[in-house]
């Protein structure tokens, strides 16, 4: 294993502290916690996202004015704990109660109802919305359902824009899962990530094959396949996500987000192969967006984010001014 | 090699296009050229920077309101022809002349140069400030001199600020060389970059192995050594850093570039021990960046770089907005 780490069980530690020193501006870390939260307090609806570390950029990159209130970091590929959990509620709390923005895995949905749990008794009114849009799979590994997976930072964004304009905590709920009806992903990976405690990567594949429909912690995809040019991995995908929705959608939103180890060049040749085909597809594209947002630590490969934006709020509040390390 | 393209002679023209295509509100390509320029055009002297492709963002995501007019692409690790660098220029100019910001690289300079030669020909008065901020070996392969690497995103910035609030040509020279001479980087490179025309790495490094000072198309560093805690390479680069200003700078800038292959987490570990060291140093940061900026396709690796902040509205103009797809 190369990474340019120290110990590998102080690296949540040594990475918060470098995320909240290289950003004091825009964040701060609650004090002796696992919890990154945005210095500037509006009243209005707390939101609060988190999961396993790893992800990053996600979820601490999108604390700030406009999208999260409050990031809580879990270890490597692990839910936070209930009570790091009911810090990052107390922190993001304005009195006007706060949402969870979860994505979908067992042991997160389980900590983070703890917590909303816990945050009840502390009378701090709380509602999960819950992010499943990988369409890749049912029932994957650490899952039930589907799994949770980049199109969560457009769930921020537009929950975010949402509650900064004062939308009521029952408000935000309702459009969160509204918002995450609308949104479908699907990944492919080429190279697995290492874990940095493992010290191995977490799958294997061989030197000419890809898989389908990878997870964000290496769960297993729907198929394995030998390396194809990117217009037939565009293909597969797009097909895949049009035929998820109920009806095709008119006006789309489209995310193309790196695994971590997939270079900006292949993202944009990528998302070039992909515009075409919805182009071909008439549909139209009113939001792009293309980077590492929902990562894998180094795992090479990408997934494909469709947004149904038939509502045209919705790509009002995507292209919006956040101030955020990452958005 | 596994890589998500298809044809790797197709790579610039299809990256090009989904650029393009994904920020329509921000950036347009000059019609027939390897030209990427921003939307509005204000009247100011126009700033161009460019090179090889493979350095993705650079310098493509660097154009916009307050950075650069327009960005022109070579192919992989190759010089944009004199032709193309000269159409930026006619697109940058808005009557004021144009400003050339260009690494430090052979080819670079002579294709850069004699673009000048021809936009001078058709009275566009027109500089060049050359940037060289790599501090770890003098002549390396395809340079003469220092090479240019990630520092080059910092001159773009403030030179950008500069620019956009009326600075003139004689005036964007003379702070674009003072801004260089303030700016220093070095790199350590864990994994060789693979070049999709070449198919494979272009050096090797054992498993346990790493590089200091390789620049960003795989030249050769200053020494060789066996993987070393985060700590220890802040410390290496920290020290030969500071070493390299004439007095210890007081107040500096820090950003630290991933090379495309290195997760955010590692680079979050590694500027918390480079701010430690600082600490300990009695410098203070008022400037901080994290990310892939100045990669190396999918290098394995990241650069450190210094900008000395005696000057205050130097700072200023790091941390205003600006609308560009990446800075």
């Amino acid at each position: 294993m190369k990474k340019i780490i120290n110990d590998p069980k102080d690296i949540i530690e040594e990475m918060l502290s470098g995320i909240v020193e290289s950003y004091p501006s825009l964040v701060h870390r609650v004090a002796d916690s696992r919890v990154i939260a945005k210095n500037s307090s509006l009243a209005q609806v707390g939101l609060v996202s988190g999961g396993g570390s790893g992800h990053e950029p996600a979820h601490a990159g999108f604390v700030g004015d406009g999208m999260l209130s409050a990031a809580v970091l879990g270890d490597v590929f692990t839910s936070p704990t209930p009570d790091q959990i009911e810090i990052a509620i107390e922190e993001a709390n304005q009195g006007q109660g706060v949402l969870l923005i979860v994505k979908n895995y067992t042991g997160d949905i389980l900590n983070f109802e703890m917590a909303k749990d816990l945050a009840e008794m502390n009378e701090i009114a709380t509602e999960i919305v819950v992010v499943d849009d990988d369409i890749a799979v049912e029932d994957s590994t650490y899952t039930a359902g589907k799994r949770g997976v980049a199109g969560t930072i457009l769930v921020h964004k537009i929950l975010g824009n949402a509650a900064k304009h004062g939308a009521s905590l029952t408000e935000l709920k309702t459009l969160g899962e509204r918002v995450v009806a609308a949104t479908k992903t699907i990944g492919v990976a080429l190279k697995a990530a290492t874990v940095p405690e493992v010290g191995k990567p977490g799958f294997s594949l061989a030197e000419d094959e890809i898989e389908f429909g990878v997870g964000i912690h290496g769960e297993p995809g729907y198929r394995k396949e030998q390396l194809q040019p990117s217009k037939a991995l565009a293909q597969e995908m797009v097909t895949k996500l049009l035929a998820s929705y109920e009806e095709k959608p008119q006006t789309i939103g489209v995310l193309v987000n790196g695994m971590g180890g997939t270079p900006l060049m292949e993202q944009f040749v990528f998302i070039n192969d992909v515009l075409h085909l919805l182009t071909e597809e008439n549909i139209s594209v009113s939001f792009h967006k293309v980077g590492n947002y929902m990562t894998s630590i180094d795992m090479q490969g990408l997934s494909l984010t469709f947004i149904d934006l038939a509502d045209q709020t919705w790509q009002h509040a995507l292209t919006r001014y956040v101030s955020t390390i990452s958005w």
